[in-house]
């Protein structure tokens, strides 16, 4: 273990489990030294159920990364940046833009790291799609984010909850991707959301951009999933996104892709900012949900049951 | 009119001929060079329909002040932006955050100010109430903030459109003057928006935020108007805003205010601004809005009609 950096993992649910656990158990510079989570346990981690017991029994653990639901984060996040510790929070990285400001401010002042991650954005295809885009124009764009939360999110009431987002929580990885290849910004025209009488998010949208680009995102898919973002500039190049941005297509000609999977290249990315001391917080991806919300046309869809 | 500087207004509606024809008339600085509007003039000021004639006839006309609805807004700002005016922008500056970014990005890029206008933030009291409040800790805050949607925005369906923000369209202004006095950022913990049934935007609204700050927004207030607010600091010290921040009462005692009104004050910082070649775009009044409607929770209310 001599030379892996210590990071604690909060919230032991289905992503963690799914993403973080491997990645760091597979990673030669991480060490899971310990977990926060009411009811989730890590074999071989030593497992906690209070944030603040962790922070104050193991001052030696630099880095803590935060794998609860937006809406309790911020309050385990400034605990931890108040300790003195370097943040990972996963996807959105709040409940608000306000307490992600806030977060930002108080990282800055402590002198640690802060890193709000996008998990699509290392998808293996997208810096490709970024540099066939680099110095182009886009005359259109077409995202199709189409998934069954059925499958992805099993009984997780949270994300139908007041800033669980919706759709917009899988909508908002084809945000950060677009907000990373585009090489000018685009904001918000108009937006219907769906939003089943029983709930409190919208399950499907239909999104309109400046700049020619639409989205449709839908919760409800069956049978082929499809994460899809395809681009056509005015020299009439056309760079296709496939399998959530980790095939990268230009032109008909399937392009060289990066081979390190979201999850290690994010662990791999925070090791970097923490040697650099420097944090990464790109709202730009939660500023369009919150356009979203904020402008968009809401619509009754039939009642929602897991 | 030597040495008067030279403005456009864009958008002659209720808030054009209400606050800024009477501002920039009794304004030693400004002189009203034309008018942008679809429908409504001003005698005595040359009348356009379209944006880009305005500009392209009046090529001495440094500056556009922008009093449409916000949907609309960005386009005719980019216009002008483009075409090298400084711009001043009613609230909230724009329908999404994403766009007034851009705007931002514009304006320096183009080398000329833009001012985000807070009109509120200019009510006589509000620096007093900032005074005070100044290197204390706020413990408790409470705003109330109640008038009658029919009375200032009689047939303005607009405001019930996406984008228009319903209360939230006066809410902001509570907010602009919070996000000015309050001595450290607080965000949003949770909301209630009370929508009519036949409309899109919230007519009532509960808010509560982190510091111990609540606000109550209603659109229904029939009789007294309610425009407060109400701080306590962990001293006893008792910072009372009212009349929509033109009174400022600490302790009980009336203290001393501005004499400039609220839209007089805002064309004399825009002298200012324009003075010192200094762009000035807070957004953090229409960050809160966003978070409201982002993560607030949605209750049917009773249809509204005018």
């Amino acid at each position: 273990m001599v030379g892996k950096t210590k990071v604690a993992l909060v919230g032991i649910g289905k992503i963690a489990k799914d993403q973080h656990v491997p990645s760091i158990a597979t990673s030669d510079e991480w060490d899971l030294a310990a977990t926060v989570s009411r009811e989730g346990t890590v074999e071989g981690a030593p497992a906690y159920t209070d944030i603040d017991t962790m922070l104050a029994e193991n001052p030696d653990i630099g880095v803590v990364s935060l794998c609860l639901p937006p809406v309790p984060r911020y309050d385990f996040a400034a605990a931890c940046l108040r300790a003195g510790r370097h943040v990972m929070l996963e996807k959105p990285p709040g409940a608000t833009l306000a307490e992600c400001y806030d977060l930002g401010a108080m990282a800055a002042d402590a002198g640690v790291v802060l890193f709000a991650t996008w998990h699509s954005r290392m998808a293996k295809g997208v810096q490709a799609a970024k540099a066939a885009l680099t110095g182009k124009t886009v005359e259109s764009g077409r995202i199709d984010w189409k998934e069954n939360v059925r499958q992805w999110h099993p009984d997780q009431d949270w994300v139908f909850e007041p800033g669980g987002m919706g759709v917009l929580d899988p909508g908002i990885n084809a945000l950060s991707i677009l907000t990373e290849v585009l090489p000018n910004p685009v904001h918000l025209k108009s937006a219907t959301l769906h939003t089943p009488s029983n709930r409190q998010t919208p399950i499907q949208a239909e999104l309109t951009f400046t700049g020619g680009i639409t989205a449709s995102l839908d919760w409800l898919k069956e049978g082929q999933q499809t994460w899809e973002q395809r681009f056509t500039t005015t020299d009439g190049t056309v760079v296709h996104l496939l399998e959530g941005g980790n095939r990268c297509v230009v032109d008909g000609e399937e392009q060289k892709v990066s081979n390190l999977g979201e999850y290690p290249a994010l662990y791999a990315r925070m090791t970097d900012l923490v040697r650099l001391g420097k944090s990464s917080v790109d709202l730009a991806p939660m500023i369009h949900v919150s356009d979203i919300m904020t402008l968009g046309t809401r619509k009754d869809a039939p009642d929602f049951e897991w």
